[in-house]
């Protein structure tokens, strides 16, 4: 069942190593039926070498069940899961702990809007969750992660800022299908190391943040791109 | 038509994703055809693996329409058109999200001439625009961006400074071909690697910066590499 | 003798240069056999490539005598024997000069817990051993360098911290085998990476660190991977 | 002439791109005959690929006269010849614009000696010549870069240290051999890298530097691996 999902779940899993987002097995791509109520996504801890749409693992969008698959599906399954729930227009999910995403989750800080690079695919900075508290890490761990990324949310539109940095974790990023969320994480992980290094070459220098990019400049780049106006590319 | 120069222009932009500095199609080579009139360019949001010259698209200088190519040519066709028509001694442009100029396109600064590395081809500090302002970007924004470089190069000879940084986006860099223009976005992005990491270093011993290289040092080395009394290579 | 031994430490010093943990010859991983009372190391200054697994060396670990193999050991030799016998659970051990924790050794830092990376693999802040005395330098120095590990481990459990820092020196870290000690390798190189990153930025934006992570989420994604309790991966 | 030697140097400059030592052109190495009084350089501004013995250039130790070759040797072969007749140990020099031993350059610091990888190769700090004078500059400028490096070795043994910065330029390394000179270049961008991280980590954290290594340390290191009780190795 879902052999076109699982074939490009897996090729999205798959340009994760390709794109140096992931040490050894530290990510994972999902990707949705929303007619069937179905994810299909990575297993857990299992390589990337080698791996193919048949080791893929579909569960129930609901419940969470396995329906089909030989592995147990990624620990992060139910993070997934509540995102795809509560973010309708989500074709696709990944979860990595690349190098300079990760840098600003464990400082606990949002991805500023600098340049338009950003601008080019999110519609604004990329926002950090707050810590979660005791209680939802000793309950349902990944799904309480799930929550605290959705409440991050309240009032922003998750396809304009198609990412979030879990704080002291990591960043993930969506799309409308899997291989759109991968591209997405390879943009926030280059924003990520050009605004690190801007933030610190201006700390550097003893003068105030010469601050973000102006909001019409960030209007131009993204709404050249997306939307209905949009002008880049062969559309 | 151009067929020579569709082939140059097409070489020149592989060799981006050859000297990493593009992610994914964020960056574009031309050439021009003084006589003719006529600007080759890569198309827009075209991937570079399996492009050929056949593939590259072919302008009006004056005007900028398309008279050859099947595809759109590249969103910043109208920066690159008002370079060639403002500084007549262009024969190449190439433009990136390159990751170390983008930097300093994000912080607003100029990359300083702090090394005979610079110094050898570039006749001083790396100039950066100012921000652009609502008009100009809610108008003929990427005709303005070629305005708006034109404007910072006032006083300034472009042959001797081959490349600038847009405030809040990202580097230009150009030369007397496509492919000696791409050699220089890769010298901008060696200069601005080592700036950074020197302007750093000076801060964090807490002492004042040591300044740019002394006048005379930046003479030797451009002039030994460029005009009439060059003497480094095989000339 | 070991042949099976010796093929497991051959494959994980081959790790070292794919992972990029090693320039030029600066590592070695060592392997025990705990019944025949013998270890297993690379020899001393030899190359990698065309390493096999008749290069490595058997040495006993009560004396440190050679009892086979036809080059010296690594000159690390007395340092893995020290901690072999004081940390009864180690079966492999490596040390490197790796980038990243190396400058956490040269700063004499330890790599603080900041994020669920470090915690699912070192349940704390990986430490740093004090500086070494003149008379440990000037005495016998390779077996010092184990027995200043071991004093900085009074309290800690060597198994849930799988790795340390030797001052002005370099990392080494440990596991249940050969591989399983190059692993946490690299995952020591990649938090000393991202920690690195994330205490400059904070120190950057002029704002108290955001300190460690929590003690819960530290709890949580250490015990969700090791102990009786873990559920990650396939187990 | 000389064929065994045009071999070795020309083998020791492919070596700079395998290590990454170099950009395009922006490096050359030498070697030396002491008993024929002749030195064997990389040709000026000549690709490396495609590069064979045949391509290097011979000139005289005395007189700096091309003797063999059908390129111009290296524009900085006035300061090979000023080293290798100021140094009678030198059988082989490097120059490079490599990144990390640059930064420290255009910085005008020393790499100082903060940990026992830089122990094992240089014993003490690798010096940073002063500003060169406007004379120097304008008069025969490569040469006296040489002097200058040798003005700065004034109570230095270059055996021991065997490499150094030129201010706002990069570095020079030597050995006894063109391969080992390459490889003491390797060890200089390695320590160069982890000291400038280990200084602003010291830095960021609000703390005085905790200083250079021990003298006891980096005695034990450098003699370890140098002179007549050397014992690293299968020496």
């Amino acid at each position: 069942m879902l052999e076109e999902l699982k074939i490009s779940v897996c090729q999205a899993n798959l340009m994760l190593p390709k794109h140096e987002l992931v040490t050894f097995t530290w990510g994972n791509v999902s990707g949705i039926d929303r007619e069937k109520g179905l994810m299909v996504i990575k297993p857990s801890g299992v390589e990337y070498e080698g791996m193919t749409a048949d080791d893929m693992v579909v569960v129930e969008l609901k419940t969470g069940k396995r329906v089909e698959g030989k592995w147990k599906p990624s620990s992060d399954t139910d993070t997934h899961l509540a995102l795809y729930r509560a973010f309708p227009g989500l074709g696709g999910i990944v979860h990595t702990h690349s190098r300079w995403a990760t840098t600003f989750a464990q400082a606990g800080r949002p991805i500023p809007a600098l340049g338009t690079t950003h601008g080019d695919y999110f519609y604004g900075d990329i926002p950090c969750t707050r810590r979660m508290t005791a209680d939802e890490i000793g309950g349902e761990y990944e799904l309480e992660t799930g929550n605290v990324i959705i409440e991050t949310f309240n009032g922003i539109d998750p396809m304009s800022i198609p990412g979030v940095l879990v704080h002291s974790h990591g960043p993930f990023a969506w799309g409308g299908t899997p291989m759109e969320a991968v591209h997405n994480a390879v943009v926030m992980e280059e924003v990520a190391f050009m605004d690190w290094h801007a933030m610190v070459l201006e700390s550097t220098l003893g003068q105030p943040a010469s601050g973000r990019m102006q909001q019409e400049l960030l209007d131009k780049h993204y709404l050249r791109k997306h939307g209905a106006n949009a002008y880049y590319g062969q559309q």
